[in-house]
Formats: structure tokens, sequence, C-alpha cells
């Protein structure tokens, strides 16, 4: 499953459960009419507690600049103040989820149904609004390494290194 | 959505309803045990009649070679023998569909569930067979372009352009 490539994504929630970060790869397009998506995580996280009794949730498509900020909402023992770092970075979406600012593109959405399937619930999501960020990059997922696509870059994109 | 990075794959099926092929990005890994991923079809498609009435599928994850490949199986004009052409680039997987010999990784799977969202249709797969081509590369979709990841390439990753 590592070889079927995938983007990186930011998911926040916040609500009665309190506010969530954590870093999601498995995101899905579902359908345009009504603009709908998949965004699968593992039920044994705290994650998954929070989306499923918040109800709502942030999808930020992040791009290569967020390699170690993806990394750091990847850590389970990094806490919650800690993951999101300086707030300013970050802004509330209508949602009360928090969006990052220099996302690629952040999706509100409302989970409109939870299935659970082995170790993953699936979130079926509606997008409710949408937030183009100031580039239109992606950082990707690859064999186990981070991958980016940038407009400036003529050779389109390069392998990302995190420091350790 | 188109900013949503996704790896490119032929998803192939075969029984009752006959011999289909077409491409898809919309696939997500969802859960380890047992190894389960999410294909989504439109339900308006030939490929979603096949699918669900042959409840078998095999999704081959694609290399950068693969680009004009996955052009001619995503062109609802083009025939079905036309999409496959020359058939020695294809192998019978153990669930009668067929395998891309050059793919990436091929997942022979059992649809285990079906649900209609929207305009598409999410099969739920069990993989049953994998089979791993001889490289380990990708081809990737972000905002309407091809990007390939190659283990040969220094650059790691280059944008692919189709013949027109």
């Amino acid at each position: 499953m590592a070889r079927l490539g995938a983007a990186v994504n930011i998911v926040t929630s916040d609500g009665p459960a309190g506010i969530h970060g954590l870093t999601v790869s498995a995101v899905c397009s579902i359908s345009d009419d009504p603009a709908t998506l998949l965004v699968c995580i593992n039920r044994a996280s705290r994650g998954y507690v929070a989306v499923r009794e918040n109800g709502v949730l942030c999808v930020n498509i992040l791009g290569p600049r967020h390699a170690e900020l993806s990394a750091r909402f990847a850590r389970s023992v990094t806490d919650i103040d800690e993951r999101f770092g300086d707030r300013a970075a970050w802004m509330t979406m209508p949602s009360g989820c928090l969006g990052l600012r220099g996302a690629t593109v952040s999706l509100d959405c409302s989970v409109v149904r939870v299935l659970d399937v082995g170790t993953h619930g699936m979130f079926i999501c509606e997008a409710t609004h949408v937030r183009f960020g100031p580039a239109c990059e992606g950082l990707l997922y690859f064999d186990r390494g981070f991958y980016g696509v940038t407009q400036s870059n003529a050779a389109g994109v390069e392998p990302i290194s995190l420091s350790k």
C-alpha cells in the first residue's frame, strides 16, 4: 500500500470533544455533486474519537514546505498544543476547525456518515467551505518518502528530506 | 479536488458482466488487517456496472511509463479491445481480472461492499493477491498534470507531457 502514492494532509477538528489535528494521507475525492470526500482514520487514535464526536473536520492539503509540519502532526507522542505551534499560522474556519493559512487548499467539511472497516474508520464528508492558499503546490507521499510538486520548479517535483 | 494529488491506477474487472478496464485515481488505502482499499467509480460509467456485477477487480498501480496508457483507459470513446491493446502486456490474476505486467503493484481484490454516494459508487475491496512489478515507481496526478516518481532519477520526480 506504501506504493500507492497519495497527497499529505493535516486534518483538524474542533467541537465537544476538543481540538485535534493529525496527518492523514488516506483522503480521497468521492463525488462532485455534492462535493464529497473520504477521510480514513485509525480507530485506535485520538483523532478518530475527536472527529467522530465533533462531526466536523477541515482537510488542509499540504505543499512541499509542510513536510516537517506533517511529521509533527504524525507523531502520537506530540501533544496538541505542540502540534499546532504558532497559532498565527492557523485561522478558524466556519465549522470552528482550524485551517492552515499556507495550505494549498483547506476544505471545511461536515461528516455525513461514518463506517468502521477493520482497523480504520471511514468518514464520508461533505465540503461546506473551501479556501485556496497562496500557491498551487502539492506534498506527496510515495514508498515512505515525501515528494514536492511546485509550479516554480522546472523539474516539477523533488524529493524532500526531513531533518532528524 | 484537482489539487488533492493522487496515484493513477488502471482498474480491471472480469466476470459475468464481461471484461472492463478504466483509469481511476480515486483509490485509497483503508485498513491493513484485512488489507482493504476503496475504489470510487462514477455511477454513469460502464466500469461501475462491470465491477458491481463481477464482484472482483484488480487495481494496477501505474508507473511513469504508463501515462499514455492511463489516458487511453480514461477515454470513454475507446472500446475495450483498443484499451487493452497488446494482450501480452497483461496476465490473468487469480480473480480472473487482468493484471498489467509492468505495473508497480497489482492488487487483486474482492468487492466486499458497495456504497453509492452522490455521483459515484464506493467499492470497498479486500485484497486477495498482490503482485509486485519490476520497479518501485509511481505515476501521480496533481492539478490536471501527470508527475512521475522514479528511483533512477536523482531529481526524483518529473512532470510528464502526453503526446496529442
